[in-house]
């Protein structure tokens, strides 16, 4: 927290991270509690400036809430609640809040609980705060990471055609959770033939056939960590179509990772792979940005895509991601997670990336 | 959207569902929309009081949106989309916004690409309308619970001392997916012994122990629909202090049933649970509300509680899950979904609510 008021304009004196009903929940407010298990609906952490926090929690949560060893203000009812607020709030002139994922009507009970009060957005710096990771948070997102690689392993060798989509991902899932996951870190992709072209599909009842591609797009959540992989494969052999846009996606991929060091602009990232797809046959068939950082969200804050004005530093981790997609035949995505270190690109998923005929 | 506007007051012109980075999505989107899959980050909504609906999406998603048979307003970039929201929302003089499931960023947005506008909080009105299910949502809703009854059917027989929480907690997932779920509609919780006391605990690492009270709450998706469900366990045989806690929950649970029928406020509902834990040594230990509104979402707008404004109607969905919670020692949950009919209750999930001893 005292991390996170460095990157504050001067003059805030309090910043809240509130949460509203699942899933518009802020997970910065995980990060400034410690916790790591828990929903906390309504409730919300009070951050000072010297680096103290204190938690508004509901009677519901007050035994998990306990694990953070902070401070705890238990209201019972609607109307206790509203009193632990107002009186958190109070004698504070400049209140900081993460516009990016507090919810319009939670900003603006605040703003009548504490009507003389200015309030500030702060979620440029609640994002750069998160981009950069300490050894913790490095640790469990290398583990995040190696429970999805595992997964991986261990379920490929038994895929084949007739394998129903939704019945690959529960295997997956359940590999996860085998391997120490507290579960999925977003819903399982799995999407063969036609549907691989569909970047955001999840997973239908639809069976592998013979000359499909199949993207595997998953992750897995460790201690409210996340990991984020992809990988293409082809059922049967491929073709010289498939081999042609698969190593074009894979050397895209190489040629990203070659500029993920500190001080590179994210764009730049970008743009190395998306120059490199577009100078071939699948110009414009990158569709979506090359890779999000990752954390406590599966999409962690900043990005890198052309829009992004971010500057790669030491002990950030992003996906690297790049994508062709040809509607009505299918595509190709291969990811991986990247940790960002003065020496260069660490890989924290290490499943392999040739492809695989299944 | 046409039974959304008669819920609205008079004078709106135009209502937008827009989504943030995940979670922060509204699934509003989805209902105005009619889509069953597909994320639509940074995606809206934009619904005509005639019931006409157009779409603003990123090309990411375009092939997925097609799915919906509306106009697409498709977006490359940040710049396009920024445009395609102006265009969208001018001439609209008083526009509806949900500010229960908007990020405040995305509202800010919003006002801003209409200046002239002035902008509405039409959320209650989206709570009461998605509130009443119609034939096909109860369809679903109906299916969400099966798939967790028949689950949690085919997993118990094998569970006993010495199983871990979360491993049993996966088996369930997995078994639900291959009862047809798209996956879990919240992470599902596995708390046993001291655990179970904790409404909002997950799953661990912790291991099945004689004497355990275990607390399985846990539920289906199904083409975007919730179930909700809750049954507790005891690992070996009950005491007699299990038993009477069983039993004045379950006791609480049919109270509560009862009384569910068009024309019953909630607050009376919950009342008749609440009274009659409360006239028992476990006075106070019920600590949460007594259920919630199921559907699109798990938490889905109106509640059985003490604060709720709401009265019954026909065709709403409920949980019915009274607790009962002894810190350090344990906690009994029993949860089902209820449809609310003109004939009084019906039990969409029916799982036995015996007390099973493992």
């Amino acid at each position: 927290m005292r991390r996170l008021y460095r990157n504050i304009d001067d003059g805030v004196d309090l910043v809240v991270f509130a949460n509203s009903t699942e899933p518009h929940l802020d997970m910065t407010f995980m990060y400034a509690t410690g916790l790591a298990d828990g929903l906390f609906e309504g409730c919300a952490a009070f951050c000072h400036p010297d680096g103290g926090v204190e938690i508004a929690t509901s009677a519901l949560e007050e035994e998990t809430a306990t694990h953070a060893g902070l401070p705890l203000h238990v209201f019972r009812t609607r109307a206790e609640r509203e009193g632990h607020l107002r009186k958190l709030l109070k004698g504070h002139r400049k209140i900081g809040l993460n516009h990016a994922e507090i919810t319009h009507r939670t900003a603006q009970e605040l703003r009548k609980f504490a009507p003389k009060a200015t309030f500030v957005d702060i979620s440029d710096a609640v994002m750069h705060t998160r981009l950069i990771k300490d050894e913790r948070e490095i640790a469990l997102l290398r583990r995040a990471a190696k429970i999805a690689t595992d997964a991986l392993a261990a379920v490929m060798p038994e895929v084949g055609p007739g394998d129903v989509e939704s019945e690959i991902a529960a295997r997956l899932v359940y590999a996860m959770q085998e391997k120490g996951a507290t579960g999925a870190s977003f819903h399982t992709i799995v999407g063969s033939g036609p549907n691989s072209a569909e970047p955001h599909y999840t997973a239908g009842p639809r069976k592998l056939r013979e000359g499909d591609f199949v993207v595997i797009d998953f992750g897995a959540r460790y201690k409210l960590y996340c990991s984020d992989v992809t990988r293409t494969f082809v059922v049967g052999k491929a073709t010289a179509k498939q081999w042609d846009i698969y190593d074009t996606v894979r050397r895209a991929q190489a040629a990203a990772m070659r500029m993920m060091r500190p001080g590179v602009k994210a764009r730049n990232v970008d743009t190395a792979a998306r120059a490199l797809i577009d100078a071939t046959a699948y110009k414009g068939r990158f569709i979506h940005g090359l890779g999000h950082s990752v954390g406590l969200a599966v999409h962690d804050g900043g990005g890198l895509n052309q829009a992004s004005d971010l500057v790669l530093r030491k002990n950030m981790v992003f996906t690297n991601e790049p994508g062709i997609y040809v509607p009505g035949f299918g595509g190709v995505r291969i990811e991986d997670d990247v940790l960002i270190t003065g020496k260069g690109p660490r890989l924290l998923s290490t499943a392999s990336r040739d492809l695989l005929e299944l």
